[in-house]
């Protein structure tokens, strides 16, 4: 049976992480918002206290009878199970770690629209927002990057962040790396030349024949104004 | 050989989950910075590029040649290794979803008092730290105590949060109703009673030996303004 994924319907967010593991993969999944009345089914399960594995919030994922919820603990499922992770424990461990601090980062990516909360409008926390993504660009963003960078400068890299061939932080830094392009095309373009290995993957993974299908079919939902990265051109450098 | 744990020595902060959990499986390990000359120790490990699996900050963990980082991940590991974690894989996959969500409320409560940036002082953003905490009082910390209330309530409960027994997510849960309770004691006194079942839990836990053993050693950091948990009036309810 295939894999049903629960996930807001209209937006990549963070539910984008695991459409990306799935497609990679090619692991059969229904996007079950994104059918008709797919959102009713979502919401009504997330309201139904006997589910079990309740999800404090999508994306959340039904295979094999499972209920799994949490981007990253998602991920690490889909990992072992569909190749998409080193097969060690320590190279299981150095996989979740790193998407852990790619939850982190994304986080912080967030909250530059988002300081003060995710209930109120943008509009209503611009100049926190300017003065909270000045920040982010200038010293988290850098350190970020920088850090993965390292990783792929360490004598013997393959290239690819756990292991010899692709894992799912691979796919999720390529994310992270289109996403903060979309939204500060301005400061990107200026960051990203310090960071060549990470620019490299970014490359080598839109380069998948599986992920360059995807991205160019309908699956894929655009980059828009409500998700994680958003293109504000007010909180981009001029 | 005894573990070795990296963290800050000063603060409780996200290396106390990890604590927690080595003192209530009962694990040797050596708090490496709180010995002498440890900080530096664990400065020059972290600047060292030839680390595997190194991290982007503390804590980390070093055990049996493995190096792990970030505490969701740690305390995976920890809790399959020493009885704190459910035995199948559902139990397990469970249990770190429930650890992913305490992580995203811990990172929320940590940017109530700081909700531009890590890297500036409380002094210098204590409006957004106003506006945030209000938000955060009033919505979000209702809504993720909620949520653990809900597990607790559902048909055949045991009374911990992920099978019949205490597991890691009960440690962290613990540490965040006593960590709200230090920062926020007007608001948690008023927040508190609308959620007997993690009222309770805490109780629990706080009264396990080794658990009650460890609180009132010196191993135990004092809760400080210094780390996610704050206690700043201005901020509480009043």
């Amino acid at each position: 049976m295939a894999y049903e994924l629960y996930y807001w319907p209209s937006i990549q967010g963070r539910g984008e992480f695991v459409r990306l593991a799935l497609e990679a993969a090619d692991v059969p999944y229904i996007d079950v918002a994104r059918q008709p009345k797919g959102i009713n089914i979502m919401l009504r399960l997330m309201e139904d206290g006997s589910m079990l594995a309740p999800p404090f919030a999508p994306p959340f994922l039904h295979a094999d009878g499972l209920w799994i919820a949490q981007t990253a603990n998602i991920l690490m499922f889909l990992g072992a199970r569909h190749g998409l992770a080193p097969s060690g424990e320590a190279g299981k461990l150095w996989a979740n770690q790193l998407q852990l601090t790619m939850a982190d980062f994304v986080t912080e990516i967030h909250d530059t629209h988002h300081p003060i909360s995710s209930n109120l409008y943008y509009e209503e926390q611009m100049p926190e927002a300017k003065r909270r993504t000045k920040v982010f660009l200038e010293e988290r963003a850098p350190k970020f990057l920088g850090y993965f960078e390292r990783i792929f400068s360490r004598k013997g890299s393959s290239g690819w962040l756990a292991g010899a061939a692709m894992t799912y932080p691979d796919l999720s830094l390529f994310q992270i790396v289109s996403g903060l392009t979309y939204a500060f095309p301005n400061a990107m373009g200026r960051l990203l030349p310090a960071y060549p290995s990470v620019k490299q993957l970014h490359r080598q993974v839109e380069e998948i024949p599986r992920v360059a299908a995807y991205l160019s079919s309908p699956r894929r939902v655009p980059f828009c104004e409500e998700g994680i990265f958003r293109h504000y051109p007010e909180l981009d450098l001029t």
